[in-house]
């Protein structure tokens, strides 16, 4: 028996690690006129269903979907959220 | 008198609107084995620091952002969270 769990994976730049897209967002925001904005990082959001026998279950399947494909573990961290029966939008 | 706000950008894409990167890792995911995973969608994380009078304040600065530069509103859904004193990672 298998339930559907939605999950989401945030996947960021390791800390030291250079990120050219959030220093051009950066920079460009600078250029339209913000002002006090700082430690602008660019990453990137994975969303999807899993079925799995548990959110435990979930979870290990996804962090070793990030490890062998979604995430670059060398330059990206990654974090795993489960949510139970919550659809993915 | 302001004070600085973590604030998160998640910007994924509208629903409807075609997904390649989420297909991709999706047929991916396939081939490697992996069973039951369905609904696969991409999306980008943004995140940064910004100094503001209020949370308030913080939100609709980066929802401006957002219209202005960070996401794309005819293909893009984003959601701007604000976190008061939290370092960015």
């Amino acid at each position: 028996m298998s339930d559907t769990y939605s999950v989401e994976v945030r996947i960021t730049p390791r800390q030291g690690i250079l990120d050219p897209e959030g220093e051009t967002i950066a920079r460009a925001l600078e250029n339209l006129g913000y002002a006090g904005v700082n430690s602008v990082r660019a990453g990137r959001l994975v969303r999807m269903e899993v079925d799995a026998a548990s959110a435990d279950g979930a979870r290990s399947m996804v962090e070793k979907m990030c490890e062998e494909l979604i995430a670059n573990p060398v330059i990206e961290d990654y974090e795993v959220l489960v949510h139970e029966g919550e659809p993915v939008g």
